[in-house]
């Protein structure tokens, strides 16, 4: 770094930050709760009409029967997996070599529940039909992330989807859904929540992403299943006494964001498109299939750090807090597209392209 | 019931309530957070100033070296008691039969950890140092309740638990105190916090219990000790993006009420006398050692509901929403002690009283 302070207090100081919807403070649960009734009851335990109501709304904007809220998908994502190996007594799931459980959740599946996991496809690639149909024949449950979030987002196209789906389906394995990040699919697919769902036996959907609630997630499939998870979610200490902080925001960012997916992929496509341009920079998609992709660089991070910083101080625009090393001249960086992007001015961006574009040439 | 409606919702609409702080509702959020500034940073993963510095507050009121917040106790202590367990790799641990992890969690600490469990102590009485040197000699880990909740809230005398203290510390047992209600109880030790505390290795405490917070949990100990509990908050998808919710409420009413024990100690006892004036009626215990204690009636709890509605409805009392059967003739309820008591006029709550001992008289 060329200046004092890191590259994250830097990008926390710019106007115009290419990702999110703005900082994550207190006031976005002061907005959420500023017209809600003092007197609304708090739920109790997983029951009351707070938490029953959005359940319900969401197990509808799914296409399930029931669904769950619970305090993280972590939580709520490991129960799956438990109850779908419970159906056939072999503690065996498939996923992505950088599936969530796998890299984010100190292993917890296997140190809570002794579930031994199968990879699925290269860590740089999707699953396709093929890696499915290889899978070993005692597979309880395979897992499928829409989009691949450690790739850049990637999806596989419907059809394949589709015929996953329909393998699993004769097969008799459980198919769950990561959908983390669902809602900033459909654009893509162009189906709605509960098209994309009816491919799948249980789904998982989050609310911090790029709903931008503050955390919380809902786990949706048969009521049979979703019985079940909620004595699991005792178990593990996530049927809180009150969830309403979680679930009132959730509802509130769920209904002021979901009608804006299309816009956030458009504006990814085009942020990309523009990002692309600067020589030394590519974005994984080339073409953003959702609000995200990754932005890679051919330098190394210790190198990439201080260009960004300049970037960031000369224009205003903040691009990311912190660049993560892939090799000794390769870093990259995530872009969700969220409200923020939308509030910049183009010629900002166009700035800011431009000056990156220039930098990393005299660095070669 | 003799007018429509169950006793909850009767209970609901009475003005005076005996328990608690008042309504359970969407108002105690908003006032923990009115004047909390908006561009405070939410704490993220478990890091931040915000759930740091909060952190670092309870391990000082609590005389550890170290505290980290967990969505809830049962997360905490399913996890405290397995780290007691690594220590010397056998999974055995000693409660009281009444223990909230062996009624309340639906089998947690067992499904998720396999831990056996020794029950101490016959299910009415507390834990005797004689329970516990009577222990098999390869428990891991004691847990003791401060007040034992289910039976009214008692209480060993210091002396009793200074030696249980003193016993496993020369067995080399963890002792592991379940503070749910710790500040409670400390008016009738006559102790601080870190006095009570310091007779254990690691000590949960709730946030919501007489201090009324959202929800919400501390778990403190050495730092060797709550290094680990944070992995385990991982993986059970407890670490959460944001916990400021919980955090930030939790912290404002503990300041709020944390001086109040005294006083809601003094008013359990002042209820509790009356209360056992009325005949049918007993407290347990039958002076309080803490803000609670239970209320037993000698009859079913078919018969009791009626008299209660009434007592309501002619009086604006509300003792509880809901009597517990125990027996083909006797029932019982929990009392609290906490804001609401002390907003009571006087002659009100012996208005209640004189009207339930009259009416318990005719039911014989």
């Amino acid at each position: 770094m060329n200046k004092s302070g890191s590259l994250a207090e830097l990008y926390r100081e710019t106007p115009y930050k290419l990702a999110g919807h703005g900082q994550r403070n207190i006031g976005v649960l002061q907005e959420a709760f500023r017209q809600i009734d003092a007197e609304m009851n708090s739920d109790m335990y997983g029951s009351g009409r707070l938490i029953e109501e959005f359940q319900q709304e969401m197990a509808g904007v799914l296409g399930k029967e029931t669904a769950v809220f619970f305090p993280s998908g972590t939580m709520a994502q490991q129960i799956a997996l438990r109850l779908a190996c419970d159906r056939t007594g072999v503690k065996k799931v498939a996923y992505h070599p950088l599936c969530h459980l796998e890299i984010h959740e100190q292993d917890g599946l296997k140190e809570l529940h002794q579930i031994e996991t199968v990879l699925l496809a290269d860590k740089d690639s999707l699953i396709t039909l093929q890696d499915v149909q290889s899978m070993p024949d005692d597979v309880a449950c395979l897992l499928l992330e829409l989009p691949q979030r450690e790739i850049g987002g990637q999806l596989p196209d419907y059809a394949e989807l589709a015929a996953i789906s329909a393998y699993c389906r004769e097969q008799r394995i459980w198919l769950h859904l990561d959908g983390a990040r669902l809602f900033e699919v459909l654009p893509y697919y162009g189906k709605t929540a509960a098209e994309i769902c009816g491919l799948f036996d249980s789904v998982y959907i989050s609310f911090y992403k790029g709903l931008g609630g503050i955390a919380g997630a809902v786990l949706a499939g048969a009521a049979e299943f979703t019985q079940p998870s909620k004595v699991w979610k005792r178990r593990y200490g996530g049927d809180l006494i009150s969830l309403y902080p979680y679930i009132l925001s959730a509802s509130y960012y769920y209904h002021l964001r979901v009608g804006r997916m299309q816009q956030y992929y458009e504006e990814a496509k085009e942020l990309a498109a523009m990002l692309n341009q600067v020589e030394g920079v590519s974005t994984l998609p080339e073409v953003p299939v959702s609000n995200m992709f990754h932005l890679h660089f051919g330098l190394s991070r210790s190198k990439l750090e201080p260009i960004l910083a300049d970037v960031y101080e000369a224009t205003g625009v903040g691009i990311t807090p912190a660049a993560r090393e892939t090799g000794v001249s390769s870093a990259y960086c995530e872009i969700n597209v969220g409200d923020s992007y939308g509030a910049i001015p183009k010629d900002k961006v166009k700035e800011a392209a431009s000056l990156l574009h220039k930098l990393l040439a005299e660095s070669r």
